[in-house]
């Protein structure tokens, strides 16, 4: 149960600068940025530096220390954080939580409580992996083949990972396991982050395109799905990176399960459904260009939904802090959300 | 109904040398290689300067014309050219009707014999096409949104095309179509080719990733689904381009016709149904590495099967230029198939 050895975005002793590891430059380089403004930690969510729901919802949270360590005004950086990407819900819950710390301290202990609130936001997130790892493990058997997509590791979270804290606690708990990373276009977060991690883990894992699940579940090579959210809403539909959906329409025809691991912080029981969840349109030449060269001709526009939405009858089981919510169903997500609440 | 100012393979007059237009570097530039040997038109098409189930069984067929010319044992040369993909049955077609009419040539003429077979088989392809532009455009309403996987325009035929022939003939007859073209990881078939191809026509083309399939068809915004074929089974099995049948199982989920379009070259009645069908492995650089920078870490393995079988229970209809195989069963097949066979 080591600690990975890097971290996606740390809050330095001090509390004038975050850390984050660019992740647009994995696996070729691992380039730490230092960012010591709202403005820049704004721009870096925006930008895909930092990127995977708990992740940008730490590093928001940081983002706020460093407006109040600079006096600058809260609304305003609130706003700015609140406007950098959509779909998470983590970034609007670490914000609103962070607010309500704010409004509870002293005026003169403002930075040192909110570097307090997002350093606990942070801890909270590890020890949440650390528990789904240990809900969710259960639920792979060994000598499985298991199909992830896009990253849900430590490096999209404040550390140990979702979907791949289920795998690496399996794996440390002596299971074989097979590890099908989809590349996950356009962004690659798959290829890129999740081989990285996995294979820096000495776990076993292979890439593969999206287009070729359909054949791997045709001739049983996949034994189930394991993958993160973005958003739980209240009935069990789940927002997540786009593709997401066909992995599970895919599990659902070949009948295999289809596991969805979050912490309770990306459970969003004020929208009733997937249908109100608010899909982020990224930039098209994200997906019509790699670092500057253009794969389509010039003028032929793409389409970049970066987030889908999988309906509830789909997922098998989510895997959260809290425990098991199996079926997915508005009152078992109810039941198991209330059960563990504090108070 | 104009002729595309490109084609993909032609043999010179006085059948001496071959060109192809290289397909790895369109859209950027389009280069025309020249080839004087089999060896060369060989490794052409085990590299992917040329593709496409038709355009492949025409480019081998001039390559044992160039074979003939320069007085070199046609086995062998048969043999090379089977040995460079093994999932496309048109190449075996091809070779086989070629070598049917070595045997029947006089001896003295037996390199004039060739050439004129092999542009007999270029020729038929190109007619092919337009028949199955007629045929298939029956089947795209005027105003629909059709999704392509990979591409079968006129870059992968003799000319015009045959999933892209289906649509270019619906555009040709006045209907309002809008095309989403699959980019079809690794090889980008559909974001460089198909695109390109589209575009060039005037057509309304959208470049999409595979994974946001699930997406636009859960949202109503795919109408149909059309697609080439690389070889179809006695049963209607379908293989074509990795990626086909999770679009397939798609449509089906979602209730939308999924159209294949296939020349009856490309109809394998020897074959009994899928199962039989060798699916090509490629290289796994050509997933973890894009133009020499690595996607994925160094050292971790991706799997490259090049294709997919779909299952003819989820074809809609096969669109030959015999005629609609609607519905698709080994028996249909036989009728259309045996209906229009010369004798």
């Amino acid at each position: 149960m080591s600690e990975a050895p890097y971290s996606p975005v740390e809050l330095l002793p001090g509390d004038d600068a975050v850390v984050l590891l660019d992740q647009r430059e994995l696996p070729a380089q691992e380039i730490y940025l230092r960012l010591t403004t709202v403005e820049e930690v704004a721009r870096a969510i925006a930008e895909m530096a930092v990127r995977g729901a708990p992740a940008i919802g730490i590093a928001a949270a940081y983002g706020l220390v460093l407006a109040a360590r600079k006096g600058a005004d809260l609304v305003a950086a609130e706003r700015l954080l609140a406007g950098t990407r959509p779909t998470a819900v983590n970034l609007f819950w670490a914000l609103a939580r962070m607010r309500r710390a704010a409004e509870r301290a002293p005026r003169s202990a403002l930075a040192d409580v909110l570097a307090a609130e997002a350093r606990a936001i942070h801890g909270e997130d590890r020890d949440a992996c650390r528990r789904m790892g240990a809900v969710g493990a259960a639920l792979v058997p060994d000598g499985s083949a298991v199909l992830t997509h896009c990253n849900a590791g430590a490096l999209a979270t404040g550390g140990y990972g979702t979907a791949l804290g289920v795998l690496r606690a399996a794996h440390e708990a002596g299971k074989r396991i097979r590890v099908l990373a989809n590349e996950t276009r356009p962004y690659l977060q798959g290829a890129r982050l999740t081989a990285w991690e996995l294979s820096r883990l000495g776990m076993d894992v292979t890439v593969v395109t999206e287009g070729m699940d359909g054949h791997l579940f045709s001739r049983g090579e996949i034994d189930l799905v394991v993958v993160g959210a973005d958003r739980v809403a209240a009935n069990g539909d789940v927002a997540n990176k786009i593709g997401t959906y066909g992995v599970a329409c895919l599990a659902r025809l070949h009948d295999r399960p289809f596991l969805v691991a979050a912490p309770w912080s990306t459970v969003d029981l004020a929208c009733p459904d997937g249908g109100a969840i608010r899909i982020e349109e990224r930039p098209a030449t994200e997906v019509t260009e790699f670092r500057g060269v253009r794969l389509a001709p010039s003028g032929v526009p793409a389409r970049h939904p970066a987030f889908d939405v999988t309906p509830a009858r789909l997922v098998s089981a989510i895997v959260t802090e809290r425990g098991l919510v199996r079926p997915v169903s508005a009152g078992e997500l109810a039941r198991v959300g209330g059960a563990a609440d504090p108070g």
